[in-house]
This record gives C-alpha cells, structure tokens and sequence, in this order.
C-alpha cells in the first residue's frame, strides 16, 4: 500500500528515492496520480521555472544539459532535470544511472535527475511531462530542464511544455534548410550553435539569425530570440546562455506572457487529462449492455458506426 | 464538393477510383467519412469475409498474399486486399501502384488492393481499417485480405480485425522463442510456414504444433489451429491454405462465434469512434471558457489537473 501523503511529504523535502517513486508512478500512469496530484496541490505552491532543450541529433544535448546544470550549481540554483524520450523503451532507471555516472553531479542533493519515456501514454508528452514537472516542482527544483530528442512532433511538444525552450544546433548542418524544414524555427526562444569551435560555426549563426529575422517566431513579436555559440564541452558560452534565459524571463514575466503560457499549458493538460478520463469510462464499459446492444446492430449492418457513437455517447451522459 | 452518395453509389459497382477516394476519406479522418458510412449501411448489406495475414518481417507475406489472391481468383472469389502498415509515413497511392506492377493482378477487375498508413489516427488500426473494409465490403469484395507487418501490437490488432488469422512464420526463426516472445501464438487461427523448401521447415512446423499443443491459443478450445506449408512463391500449399480458412470459417459459423467476433469487433469500433467524437469535442473548447476559467485555476497551483478534469466532464455533459 502506497502511502501518497507521505510519500508526497518526504518528496518535499527533498528525499530523492520518494521523488524517483513519484515520478514512476507518472510514468506507469498509475492510478494513484490523482490523489499524488491534489496532494502536491494542497502541499502549496511550488514555483519552478521550466527550460526546454531541444535540436536535433548530435548536437550535444546531453553536454550542454550538465554544462547549464553546473552553471546553474554555481549560482546556488537547484536544478532538476526531466529527459524524454518519446521513442525509447526505456524507463528511468536505467539511463538514469549513466547520466549520473556521466556527470559530475551524482553527489549533489541540489540536481535531480531523470529520464522518462513518454512513449505509450494516450496525451503523449502533454500529459506525462506536465505532472512530471509538478514532482520535480514539489522537490524543489528552481529550475527544470526538460531535454527531448529533437524529432519532428517532440519539439514543438517541448515547447508547449517550456516556459523558455533553447533550441540547440551544430555547424554544418545543412545550411538553415534542414533547420526551416523541421519547424524548429519556430518554437525557440533562445537559439544555440554548439560546437562552435568547428568549422562553419559562425556562417550556421549567421544563416540562423537570418531566417529568423525572415520568419515569424513563437508568434511574440517584441521577443528576438538571440543566436548563441557555446562550446558546451568546455564550458565556453554557458554563463551567456543562462543570462538569456533570465532575460527571456524577465520579458515574459513583464509582459504578462509568462502567466498566458502557462495557462495555456495547463488547459493542455485539463485536456489530456480529461480525455484519458473518458478513454477509461468507455473501457470500462466492455460488456455494458448498452454497447453491447448498439455494436449488435453495428455487425448487423443496421447501424453506422457514427450513429450508434452518437448514441452511446448520449447515453453516457445521462 | 464531394457528393458521398454518388461515390458510394459508383463503388457498389466496382469502379475502382470511387473505391480509392473513399479510402482516401478514411485514410485522412475525413469529416465526410459519417456520412460515407451512413450512406453504406443505407445502401444495403454487403457480406464480406476478413482474412488477417500477420508474422514477423522477411516471412514473404506480399508473396504469400499474392499467392493467395491468384488462388480465389482461380475458385471465381472477388478478393480486396488492405495492407496496413501501422509505422509507414506513405499513403496508399504510391505502394498500390509498386503492388499493382508486382502482382500479376493489376488488369484484373475481381481484385482490389489498397495500402494504407494507419498512423497518427487515435484510434489506429481499430479505427481505420473497420472503415475501409467496410468500403471494399461495399464494392463486392467477397474476401478480404488484411495484411500487416506484424511488430508487437499490430499483430494482436489484426486478429482483432480479422474473422480467420493467418500467421505466417519462415523456417529457422529462432526455435519459437521469439514466436512466442511475440505473443504470435495467441492471435493465429491457423499457421503457415512459408518457404517450406528451405531447410529447418520442418523443424518450425514441429516446434510450432508443440508450442501451441501447450498454450490456450485464442481460448476456443474447440478449434484446433493447424500448421502447414507452403511455398507461396511458386504457390505450393496454396490451395490447403483456402480449404484451412473455408474450414476454420465453417467452424466460426456453425458455433455462433463468426457473430461473436464481428459483434466484438463492432463494440471496438463504436469504442473508437466515440473517443475520436469527444476528443474532437475537446479540442473545440480551446478559447471555451469553461475550460480557460479551470485552466487558470490548475495554472494558479488551487486546483489539480484531476479535480479540474472532472469539473470540465461534469459541465460537458450538462
């Protein structure tokens, strides 16, 4: 028997092994969420700031990611840290414990770590990583970084989910076409040519700057998301990247825009949440004898698919 | 603007671009696809026969099904053919045209064959392929063959779909580990293993009537789920392979569980049907007030995604 309230009390203060089980029950989809949520909720606010990173292969994520965790470190900030993959089979333990290894951070009660495949979940990323977020938030965490491989949907995934979304990028790759054809131009707030000690670094920032001038970004048309160059591997650039970040904050914050995303966010959330909610009530309804009666005439031929949906669906709200 | 009635009008009679533009409705989630189905059902019962072709990568099913066709054909069997590929970005035009050219069917008016992408609709495969069988039901396909590359979940899909299943296996596929790993042994009604000409066929055979002499099978302990040969390209074992599917279909009729499955598979299919409606419902209440108002108060940290949910529920169907 899972005690919720305790375990909800003990991620609060910090305890990593109840924040680790919270946020498999998150992944598991597990039918304890609802009291974990409400309990988080009447726990009080959590305030945390959310940063997504996301561009595509290769392009050092996983570097930039420890690289923005140290720096964050050394500014006294407590940072979590939220992977998804939306393709992987994979659950957290295991790639949990290589970015532990990896990193320099294993030690520090002031990182947490985790990765999360999302793969499965009716909402997707909509609905994992918000709730995600909200242990992560519980914790403690002033900042989240919420890292995803950049492929296709996922990005514009994280930046729904993001309240500042980094897209990262590396030189040479493919002259901005590539770029423009993945959407990605579209859904950063920050961009980041890492590697920039290559070959090709300073044109990739160039043509980046230049699309973006052409094109209409998030949509926001007082922000103008700068081009960034860091050597993540060695730290190079980083402490501008974080100042970006506050600058970016500090406009959304000002302007209003910082409440309008999240709640934009959260009515993305309400949402999937509601429609799992539903997707559960129909199949608990397998073997009720209103389907039933409706699929009968359905395999007869007498009844439309469509017809006996609107049918049951009348049903069910009565 | 597409006239629905004069489309489904021209397929009843066989003409086979109103049979592709009706797929194509049911590939792309159309809103007409209601009325393309209501206009079905008015048009009057069209008896069709779903036979489910399933197994593991590289075990020849396009020559298998290909195979089989040219042997309906031969008994005078007006034969649709739907391969799905749940993970394939393409559409149907451009593997119909590859599978037309490679089948010795193209000139024939008797065989329709159409590839379809089943990805990125809600409810998959039990959403979309009931459709469009539906639609080659109504064109005069007396049989149907469902064919799917069989990865995990699409396989147990298509049994779903399908009144007889067929799982093709090719010899040396790894000792029925992997068959059962697969859960392949729980979806067959009967199983082929193809290139039969090569060695360690008869070895498969054996391993696969032990393993499935040990297992429930689809749980109709009355139905013995038989183990042939083949070599379907140059079409040995063929013939025992239609009289296997005739078989199994008396057997399905005369127990009153041919009924049973489609009346199953109708619930599935009102199932999906419902949840796209209300998933659609949902997404209209983007900018909706209601929703906005309780997204405002999860954004605010009041209220929890769950209670918010329930309260969006509760004012949907009132």
């Amino acid at each position: 028997m899972t005690d919720v309230a305790d375990l909800v009390g003990r991620a609060r203060t910090g305890d990593r092994r109840a924040v680790a089980r919270l946020i498999s029950l998150v992944e598991d989809a597990s039918p304890l969420l609802r009291e974990v949520m409400a309990a988080l909720v009447a726990a009080g606010p959590a305030d945390t700031y959310v940063v997504g990173l996301t561009g595509p292969p290769g392009v050092g994520k996983s570097t930039s990611t420890a690289a923005l965790i140290g720096a964050y470190r050394r500014r006294g900030v407590r940072v979590g840290v939220l992977a998804i993959d939306p393709s992987s089979p994979y659950s957290g333990g295991a790639l949990l414990g290589d970015r532990i290894r990896m990193g320099a951070h294993a030690e520090d009660d002031g990182v947490y770590i985790r990765s999360m495949a999302a793969r499965g979940h009716l909402g997707g990323l909509s609905w994992a990583a918000p709730q995600a977020l909200r242990v992560l938030a519980a914790a403690g965490c002033e900042v989240i970084l919420l890292e995803t491989v950049g492929v296709g949907q996922s990005e514009v995934e994280v930046a729904g989910q993001a309240d500042t979304t980094l897209v990262l990028m590396a030189p040479g790759m493919g002259d901005g076409i590539q770029a423009a054809k993945a959407g990605i131009l579209e859904v950063g707030d920050i961009y980041v040519v890492n590697k920039a000690d290559r070959e090709g670094a300073a044109q990739t920032a160039r043509e980046l700057t230049h699309m973006l001038s052409l094109g209409p970004g998030r949509g926001e048309g007082d922000w103008t998301a700068p081009v960034l160059k860091t050597v993540a591997s060695r730290g190079d650039g980083v402490e501008e990247v974080l100042d970006a970040i506050s600058q970016h904050r500090q406009h959304l914050t000002d302007s209003g825009r910082l409440l309008a995303r999240r709640r934009r966010r959260a009515a993305g959330e309400v949402e999937a949440v509601t429609l799992e909610g539903m997707r559960r009530r129909i199949g608990n309804l397998r073997g009720d004898r209103r389907l039933e009666a409706l699929a009968d005439r359905v395999a007869a031929g007498e009844l439309d698919p469509y017809a006996a949906a609107d049918a049951l669906a009348e049903q069910l709200a009565t």
